[in-house]
């Protein structure tokens, strides 16, 4: 016998034994329907980058946290950690020939390396919603509208997650409104984005560090107790159309919302549970300038992020590990070799006629049958022993109500 | 503006743009539909792995064709290059919990740092079937039963492609009865894997280099003549139980189908198209060692790669290139922006009814809006106009049979 080695995953990476897998099948099918149900078409690229595109876009956050390394013939190659510079190369590669605004979803694995957290892993997948090429603020309500569909059908309700939205023009303004000038607000927006992280005194210091005199700190910290978003015209369209569009009891004005990334020109937004013990959900905003981060043509867009990982364990939380069943359709069992032709022949009609079936391989006694097919999750079981050959009827029992109905063999 | 930076993706790497995208999903789904109709379990992993099990599992084929580097921790990580490894890393990981047989199932991205030549890229996606812990050859029926299931779903039928069907049980079986020594085998395998990709001539002298006698290699070329699997039970009953599942029209016997890969114990298989225009579409057999190669305890297994390059491009060449559209659903689009919201309340309220809508975001002129849903692959389109909004009552067109049906607003 070989030598053993390691069974375990790579540090950081996850494996999907099918008890995962349906968990995760429940949240990228969510991801699908919802994107689909929103007219978002689907596009991805390969996980594998160009180091320099990563870079480019990376900024402040993402820089050494990129898994990357050269490939035989010396090309820098990496491991995407999000999926909006390739977006951006894309669209930037066919801007002559796509037809603007375009509506474009991905559900993309991505990389960092980082220290490892609860509910931080090395990878993750992202499902992307992005908009590109329309400057209203519809464009922001479908985005969020269509997130907020994919939590209600995997069974959440407003009641379990809120999206609290901001944005950045808004804040711009009332720093402005205060003197603090606008070459300030990058290093103010960095220095907010760590509100709740550090303590205000270290967020005063980045803001003096920023250059910020001391009322202008004091004014900052002020601003950041804003309760109404009356002052800015697009954040007053973007909830009343979430009203027409019947999403607006998801919505909070929170002006503390501020979005790590710099690309951000306008509203942001980031959805978190309700009772507050997890993580973002999802985040994003509008970032009109990005296609010409790497060259393209100046576009509006807006676009949103969404991991799997904190959603899952929300999930978990509210409906039970257990509520996600691995398999459904029909178990089919025989016990003798001599009925093995008769289940194979029935397996094979039932799945021609549209089932899933789950024919088991070997002979076994009806008990051990019956126990696996309702462990397995299948709603329907037929066992087929040497009378229903005679008699030619088998019977197919409904494991919840336990009804039989009869089939021919 | 920033400097232009190339937008293509990395060499060897594919984008998958909207209407490639849709092909893919085409494939996909009835890849998932096959597997889920069949009752394999869909499982997952990380496409990062460690690159000592690929390499200890990868033998002659494809050890240095492997993506590999060292992270920050100078652990050797490498992007994975086929599934199987990993596929038995996880299941040597819970061998004692499992329940087998397991029936298991993923589509796996997979990677491969090789010369591109047609239909091979650097990268693909390969579906994966693996029965382990069975075996009596109703696990290869399972098996290659599912994949001819994904290919009729895809809309192909047997008179597009044929599985060629042997047994390395079979072929050794011949070589013995010729007086062939059972440790010459591997290396007998090894070069009849290369007729039809190199001259007779050169096999034979490969033969000659693995110690066969010169009346041993002409005996191994006559064994190469067989037509007829009579002498190979497990043959018979793959092909009796074919019958009984309804496939056997896609199966023949070719004893020249030996697999490449040196872990194949029994029946071994690879499906082709009809013509022989393409590549092979799936491959696969019986592994029954696979496990014990990384530590693991003996178990048999039958497992089946089959890649997203080939077939597509088959289905293309059959179906048509245009026979795949982006989207379906409803376009919903407004003549002026009074007109907006009631378009978005339309769309949100067909949305929640179940429908796929695509909310056009701009206002536009009917003629533009009517062509521009057509062109997406829209089956059905409600313009709404001022008159439209008074009335209080829109017209849905369905866009094949041009009849109109009336929503309310």
């Amino acid at each position: 016998m070989a030598e053993k080695i390691s069974f375990e995953a790579p540090r950081g990476m996850r494996d999907f034994y099918p008890a995962d897998m349906a968990w995760r099948n429940k949240v990228f099918d969510a991801f699908r329907a919802a994107g689909e149900a929103a007219g978002f078409e689907p596009y991805d690229s390969c996980i594998v980058e160009s180091y320099d595109l990563l870079a480019r876009k990376a900024g402040e956050e993402v820089g050494d946290q990129i898994y990357h390394f050269f490939d035989k013939s010396e090309r820098h190659i990496a491991l995407r950690a999000e999926m909006t510079p390739t977006l951006a190369r894309m669209v930037a590669a066919r801007q002559k020939e796509l037809s603007f605004p375009i509506k474009w979803t991905a559900i993309a694995q991505c990389f960092r390396y980082e220290r490892m957290t609860k509910g931080r892993k090395r990878e993750h997948y992202q499902w992307n919603l992005d908009i590109i090429g329309e400057d209203s603020v519809l464009a922001e309500v479908e985005v969020i509208g269509t997130a907020v569909d994919a939590l209600r059908r995997m069974g959440l309700t407003t009641d379990d997650f809120k999206v609290r939205v901001s944005s950045r023009r808004f804040l711009s303004q009332l720093l402005a409104d205060s003197g603090i000038a606008p070459e300030k607000h990058a290093q103010v927006f960095l220095a907010l984005d760590k509100r709740g992280k550090m303590p205000d005194s270290e967020i005063a210091a980045m803001l003096r560090d920023g250059g910020l005199t001391e009322p202008e700190v004091e004014a900052t910290f002020r601003i950041m107790e804003t309760k109404s978003y009356e002052g800015s015209p697009e954040l007053v369209e973007l909830f009343r159309l979430a009203e027409v569009a019947g999403f607006a009891d998801a919505l909070v004005f929170d002006i503390g919302v501020i979005r790590g990334l710099s690309y951000y020109t306008g509203i942001v937004f980031e959805c978190f549970d309700a009772k507050g013990e997890f993580r973002a959900i999802f985040g994003g905003g509008r970032y009109d300038n990005l296609l010409t981060t790497i060259g393209g043509e100046p576009t509006p867009a807006v676009g949103l992020g969404f991991g799997d990982v904190v959603v899952t364990e929300l999930l978990k939380s509210r409906l039970g590990e257990d509520s996600v069943s691995r398999t459904g359709g029909i178990a089919v069992g025989f016990m003798t070799d001599s009925e093995r032709d008769a289940a194979l022949r029935l397996a094979s009609r039932l799945r021609r006629e549209g089932e899933c079936v789950n024919l088991s391989l070997r002979s076994q006694k009806p008990k051990k049958f019956f126990s696996k097919a309702g462990e397995s999750g299948a709603l329907k079981a037929v066992f087929i022993g040497p009378d229903d050959v005679s008699a030619g009827v088998a019977r197919m029992k409904d494991l919840a109500t336990r009804q039989e109905t009869e089939l021919p063999l």
